[in-house]
């Protein structure tokens, strides 16, 4: 039936929307979202001002940020999952730049071309939506779902580190200095010795008389925009050395990270009633950007700062916050965007449903139940909603979707010292979701205090979100067997049961895999990426010729019920299509949550969550 | 019987004489020498230069580095204690500023009256061995003992952040800079506007033409000593801003600090076969100064270094390695330095006494006994013999014993985990101490490498040596009970038996004794402070009207000896004082640890013993 899928999400969740808001008065929640709050503003400024560079300035900080509120606001109310939050994803800014890279090329308008693209992929969302393919999901395995998850972890330690060694270039570091030739060390502005032709061109249009300018007086600014040159022991390649900065900018992210961790384990500590230790807990990364930052405004180092745009308008002033699908391209552009639409709708379901499959995770012990179909269902309106009002696309992001939960956990008052609290279940509303991006298309109106957040304070929690992210993936306790004596080895359930060779044999697999991703994703084909995932499943699949069943049931545990449906078509392949669509359903919607208990993966699951609420 | 003790010492110690040197053949202990090595070179030398400062260079640096090294190899070869380390302590230094101010201000020679009280105080403290006076230290109960290691770890981490701190003045950072400004910062050398009459004097008494300097091109260190200005908008108060260094050495001071840490911490980890673990661990300060040494070595920032005297020879001119004990000074002088060398005494027996008594704790399971008759007649021969060489005076440096002692700690191999591994013993041997201060005296022939160690890697050092030293201190462990609820408190078995209440009662006393001790150390009666800790065993005495004997028992373990004492000395004060003695004797050359196993602070040991192991 067409849309059944979605009906039954509707009904699924409906009952539970006012409770998704009585549930969100809490004081963990007040938590969350100041914490996400500031977690999610950086990327999404940072994510279009590197559009905005791609594009020429078509699409940048201002759209992105009107873009992510909206797309986000709209999400949280509506959603199937509103934990999951929206960001924006490294192929979708890939797929941007060759697109304007395109329409460039060929004098097409991009923003009219995108908005076209834009709908045509909301479309086929919707198709997928009205099809049921979301059920498709139940073939996203543990195997898949860890190896995707280790991957953008890995990558957004990878690129927290990267911004922060990328500093290197803009505060370079005078590094063999002698402290003794400080009074002789300078870097002066001079006008240049032998002028370019581009910049004699550019003196003679803006008519500066160069002679008369007192070169040596310039500050940096004055000095670039003149096509001067900088001369002096002091100067580095592009302009004058800059002291204490890059060290200052390494104390601040360090130093945030440490904090963060510090104050998170705060709470398995023995000191004050669990109250206050679980609310320090809680507001840890909020207590420490709100630390660093007074920290960095005392001690006055000029390290960068988060800027957000402080004019609600378009960047370009040649557009609108209408754009007109044709506008000045040919009629045939429409229907030729049918095709890069195609690859953009493999790119957004993908990134959007195995971030959901993580997100709604049996071990997470979600009591409202997922909905795959709502889900894209939303992604795919406000995809179209966007491209009309040329603003960037939104889909779930990975790692913030995962922090989210994390900062959602409800655990036991531990009594007893030493005894490991209980992991009781997720906080499930809509508030903070709603409340974050709320704030977030409010931020253009309170720049003035957003403007004291060091940028490497932001790095520093990013890099708090990848590491504590890492924590809980099975991927990772076996990666590091590798490392551990047989004797030292924790009890794992399936050590217990599968060979260590074997057990070697699925991470080793798994870890090459991770590797050839990763080789995807920092090369040119990065667009190709979500296929790439896709792919894994496959890999998945020829991995049954490898393992037995049983062992298959212990390291991959969402495997039997594909197990369970592969075994069904063979024996009775003459069964009713509609049955098999009943059978996946359920598989995917959560519900089978309540089945399966005696099946050997439920055990390893209350296992996983002890080790997991030891973060 | 006169020097019936130190006859004692050494018919208990000359068996395991040769031991000694077999027991040093393991890598443990090249770890431990490599890392005292490390840390005994720093405030040696800090405190020659300090002494320098104070004495205007009578003794200084090359002085300090040659008497370490021979009160050090003597001492390790010879006394009764060879763990103990010999370092430089706070009190001797004000005593010596005290002397030289004194000296200077009645025209007296500063080096024959040192002299002179050096040989005085070495005279009582032979005394002090002869009449057996070391047997007092069993009158030094936990109570003591911990208030004064306390204080020292305290003032050790204190000075560590202080010096630390201090490096802000020798840097100053330009804090409030404007990176656009760069351009048009500079700090140049001028000549004085108003240049004052000394500076006039000086330059006519070095005939400079003052006329004929090129002032804006002259270095920092020129410009200081041709009395010139610093002038300019990157200027601070004494001379140009110093850009990164504050900053690195921020740096590099809390990365050494967390390194050390994590690295022996590793020992308890999962991965890799325990012998890697715990030769990691063994090493660990020693890898982290390599490490950060490297890592300043590349980086390249001109970071303040260890400066090693390169010569062996007097540091002034004017003085041999001989002192003449009467020299210029009138007679009487000789007479004279009884006095001082009376509080000397003091200071020296009560620095060296309480030092041994921590290293000798029952808890550390010594099995070749202590000695400190034999340690303190080993102090006082190398008292007098530095006195006439005009070297400094060294006795025991409590943190460094204690870091000694906890890296020579043997465990038992942990198999199971989880599972604490057992404490076994120390490796009780003269070789690590040996081979310290001959390297230490050797260190003169290779300045060119100890020259690559920057200071805060150092004082990173010092901080962990300060907190490492802290833990496994049962004051700490009652102090944190304070933020502790009830139901969260480990298992102390003194928890068991005192009441809460008075629990906090002994922990209150002993932190207003701890508070009134440092505020007599960083006052100007430092002198004193020796005295005040002897005031601390009266203090305890007092508290037998407070307490229950029950309840001091558990929380002051060494007691019971002494009430037994006491009790015998109330009942029968008949018997002969031989008697007497030789149980005192027991009680302090650590041979009591036989007896008095059903006691119960006895199983507080083990107790005690399984916490300090986590370290």
């Amino acid at each position: 039936r067409l849309f059944g899928g979605l009906v039954l999400d509707v009904k699924r969740k409906a009952p539970w929307f006012w409770s998704d808001f009585r549930d969100g008065l809490s004081l963990q929640c007040l938590a969350s979202f100041l914490f996400l709050y500031c977690a999610c503003m950086s990327p999404v400024i940072t994510f279009g001002g590197l559009l905005g560079e791609a594009t020429n300035g078509h699409i940048s900080a201002m759209e992105s940020l009107l873009g992510a509120s909206m797309t986000g606001v709209v999400y949280s109310l509506f959603a199937g999952q509103p934990l999951t939050i929206l960001g924006s994803t490294g192929p979708v800014l890939v797929f941007e730049k060759i697109l304007y890279k395109f329409c460039k090329e060929y004098t097409l308008s991009y923003l009219s071309l995108r908005a076209c693209i834009g709908l045509w992929t909301a479309f086929f969302c919707i198709v997928l939506v009205a099809t049921d393919a979301s059920c498709l999901v139940c073939y996203i395995t543990r195997f898949t779902e860890e190896a995707f998850a280790s991957l953008i972890c890995i990558i957004f330690i990878y690129e927290a580190l990267e911004k922060l060694s990328h500093l290197r270039e803009t505060y370079p570091v005078h590094m063999h200095s002698k402290l003794d030739f400080l009074t002789i060390y300078y870097c002066k502005c001079e006008a240049p010795t032998h002028p370019s032709n581009e910049t004699l061109r550019f003196w003679e249009s803006n008519k500066i008389n160069v002679s008369g300018i007192a070169w040596e007086n310039l500050t940096v600014t004055e000095c670039r925009y003149l096509h001067g040159e900088f001369q002096g022991p002091a100067c580095g390649r592009n302009g004058p050395y800059t002291p204490n900065v890059l060290f200052w900018c390494c104390i601040l992210f360090f130093s945030t990270f440490v904090l963060s961790s510090l104050l998170k384990k705060f709470k398995t500590s023995r000191y004050f009633p669990t109250r206050v230790r679980s609310t320090v807990s809680d507001f840890a990364v909020f207590l420490s950007i709100v630390v660093m930052v007074l920290i960095d405004f005392m001690v006055g180092i000029p390290s960068p700062k988060l800027h957000v745009p402080h004019m609600f308008k378009p960047t370009r002033d040649d557009r609108g916050w209408f754009i007109n699908p044709i506008g000045p391209n040919p009629w045939w552009t429409v229907l030729a965007a049918l095709i890069p639409a195609l690859l953009c709708t493999i790119l957004i379901f993908m990134d959007q449903q195995i971030t959901a499959v993580i997100v709604n995770r049996k071990e997470h012990r979600l009591k409202k139940g997922c909905g795959y179909h709502l889900d894209l269902f939303m992604v795919a309106v406000m995809l179209g909603v966007c491209s009309v009002m040329g603003l960037p696309w939104f889909v779930a992001a990975t790692v913030l979707s995962i922090t989210h939960v994390n900062s959602l956990k409800v655990e036991s008052e531990c009594s007893a010292p030493g005894e490991q609290p209980k992991f009781l279940g997720i906080r499930e509303q809509r508030v903070t979701g709603l409340m974050i991006f709320v704030l977030m298309g409010c931020s253009v109106f309170f720049t003035s205090v957003l403007k004291f957040i060091p940028m490497p304070v932001l790095y520093g929690v990013f890099l708090y979100m990848g590491v504590s992210s890492l924590r809980g993936i099975q991927f990772f306790d076996r990666l590091k067997l590798f490392w551990m004596p047989a004797k030292h080895q924790p009890d794992f359930i399936y050590l217990r049961h599968v060979p260590l060779r074997k057990v070697h044999f699925f991470t080793m697999i798994q870890l090459i895999c991770l590797v050839l991703l990763w080789a995807i994703k920092v090369s040119r084909a990065a667009i190709i990426f979500p296929l790439m995932v896709l792919a894994l499943v496959f890999v998945r699949k020829v991995m049954d010729f490898c393992f037995s069943k049983r062992e298959l049931s212990f390291l991959d545990d969402l495997m039997p019920e594909r197990k369970k449906k592969k075994k069904k078509k063979k024996l009775d392949d003459a069964k009713t299509e509609g049955e098999e669509e009943e059978v996946k359903l359920a598989g995917c919607s959560g519900l089978a949550l309540s089945l399966g208990l005696a099946d050997p993966s439920e055990i390893n699951i209350s296992d996983e969550m002890s080790k997991r609420t030891v973060w």
